[in-house]
């Protein structure tokens, strides 16, 4: 049998840095672990733009398809913002969220005790954090049609159209019912219903969906505006939120904050199984691609690692695995190293990228 | 000449409780400050539903058009939720908004000193915050067509519309401008214009006002899932902030909430002027109806009162006035007291709705 298959695709700013830091880590997995992965790499984003004119070239969205696991480190930086909107780095990461039909997000927001001094917030309210945010990642107001900049009169108007269809929300309603089972059994759903009657439509199929197949999960629901508020004001209350593609985005990154340390949130993107069983997937840090830090050996390549821990969970049902290597992380931020995101006020000097990459392979 | 005139919408939960300390505080004014106001009252929300079966009678529509300025409390409550879309109380709100042509909401998020221990977030990260939230109300996803819940194939499919003309966009960020150049002269606008057209169109239209009539302001443009990120990582800073309706919702709700103390902040919805000068206007407070707490004296009426101070500001040209009541506001807090909402966990007893009333006319 061949080994499973990953296709990293660095892309843009920090990308490199941080994804030749996970490359390690994959072939540890490999020298040590006996799991030995069938790596290739591939350009997305500004730099897949500079080389053939378009964010995501045919052949690296044909090899994305087939391989068992994608890897994307960041895209995008000032050098590409006024580019077309067609053919902006952005329109790669969505085209493969897209074509690879991954409709289900799944965003941690976890607070490492050795880092909970770091948030903006009290120690307190996010100390222990451990909240799992489900973004409907295919559809909504980033993908609905009518859109565009059209003349009307003698003004322009701008037009996006938010559009989930019944299934489209069931999927990823079970996927939320399905992670929050392995959690803590409870799930809220997030939507302006109202306002917005595919708010309406969101939270009757949530409901339906849970009575008929997960009565045993406790389901609450809640309005977008006040989740917002929530999430700020006492974090804990949540386990699994499930929620749409414009929602998602800002309220996984408003919980996302609260750890305080970007640096440290990977993601899972996943969509249908394949013919081998495992799901499409993708798996990216949550934080962008820095490019004022680019190339300087300053970031952090936690969240890239940990987005590999997460592949080896979803994607290659090596839970335990994963397990090693989060601790490992774990191990190494309790003794102490940090990179330069993660410096307190006191004076502490910060490790380099490699530096931290080279510690958990340490500590692994 | 007659006095200004004043239309108070108390609707439902614990809106008529901190509406009647706001009464106290208009009487005071017309008695000790020689500001008469010809006060009316009237239904809106629930409350207007279970009388007339719509949560806003036409009759009262048409008042709110004639005076100078509406007061509303908050809408809405459990008793309602199973109500057709058409008429919840929230139609009711929506409905002055639109027909009153409010297209700039001011929410501003500001920690009282003597409340920033009472935040989520570390002292110094929120003490002396004063961000202004400028959020679109009267277009965008809330109210763009086509929009429904339809049939596809054998399925629902739920539909809203984001549209915003290039006008409707170019007198919110005027208006954005103009408050700017009041305060610190400093506008972030957000938006998501990585992902949607509308989008574009919205960061272009603000760019242009500026470079044409506002160079001397300071302006950023920023995507609205950072801003939620900023808001929660160092929201100081912020100046005033300016965004759409739906983007306005969420994150003035997650800034609200970082100052801890939601029972504290006020908003203005404002139009254009009318024949005497005067904006059309309506103040609420942030908060919601609270029905589980309504009738029980525990509300907070502080920010239904500063919501006032904010109609003595932006209506009746009594900055000084608003000025002289927040001061008395800030001092009673200083002094300690405190409704149920604003309680530590220090053993404090909390003072009634009426009382806390009571003490800000005591230090006017
Ligand atoms: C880069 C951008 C298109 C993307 C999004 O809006 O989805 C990002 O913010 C994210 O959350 O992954
Ligand atoms: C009550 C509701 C319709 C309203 C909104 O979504 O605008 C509220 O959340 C607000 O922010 O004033």
């Amino acid at each position: 049998m061949s080994n499973p298959s990953i296709l990293i695709l660095p892309g843009d700013g920090i990308g490199p840095e941080v994804m030749a830091e996970v490359r390690k880590v994959i072939s540890w997995f490999g020298e040590k672990r006996d799991l030995a992965f069938d790596v290739s790499e591939d350009l997305v984003g500004g730099c897949a733009y500079d080389k053939h004119g378009t964010p995501l070239h045919d052949d690296t969205m044909a090899k994305a398809q087939e391989v068992d696991a994608v890897l994307l480190g960041a895209v995008g930086g000032p050098k590409y913002d006024n580019l077309d909107f067609s053919v902006k780095p952005e329109r790669g990461l969505l085209r493969l969220r897209k074509e690879m039909d991954l409709f289900s997000n799944l965003r941690p927001a976890q607070c490492f005790d050795a880092l909970a001094d770091f948030s903006s917030l009290k120690k307190d309210v996010v100390a222990g954090l451990d909240i799992m945010i489900i973004r409907e990642l295919t559809s909504g107001i980033y993908f609905g049609e009518p859109r565009g900049i059209i003349n009307e009169g003698n003004e322009r108007v701008g037009i996006n159209t938010q559009r989930y269809t019944e299934s489209e929300i069931a999927r990823v309603a079970r996927s939320a019912f399905e992670l929050a089972r392995k959690r803590n059994n409870k799930v809220c759903s997030m939507e302006k219903a109202n306002v917005m009657e595919s708010g309406i439509l969101w939270r009757d199929v949530v409901q339906e969906i849970h009575d008929a197949e997960y009565p045993d999960v406790e389901l609450s629901h809640m309005y977008a505006d006040n989740g917002a508020m929530q999430l700020v004001r006492a974090p804990k209350q949540f386990d699994v939120i499930v929620t749409d593609n414009l929602f998602g985005d800002i309220l996984s990154d408003a919980a996302a904050m609260l750890t305080g340390s970007l640096g440290m949130l990977p993601s899972a993107s996943l969509g249908a199984p394949m013919a081998n069983g495992r799901p499409k997937a993708l798996y990216e840090p949550v934080h962008g691609s820095a490019p004022d830090i680019a190339g300087q050996g300053k970031a952090n390549p936690i969240a890239c690692i940990l987005s590999f821990a997460m592949a080896l969970r979803y994607s290659f049902d090596q839970g335990d695995e994963a397990t090693r290597l989060e601790d490992a992380i774990e191990a190494v931020l309790a003794q102490g190293a940090r990179t330069a995101d993660l410096l307190g006020n006191e004076g502490e000097t910060p490790i380099s990228t490699s530096e931290m990459g080279d510690a958990i392979l340490k500590a692994l």
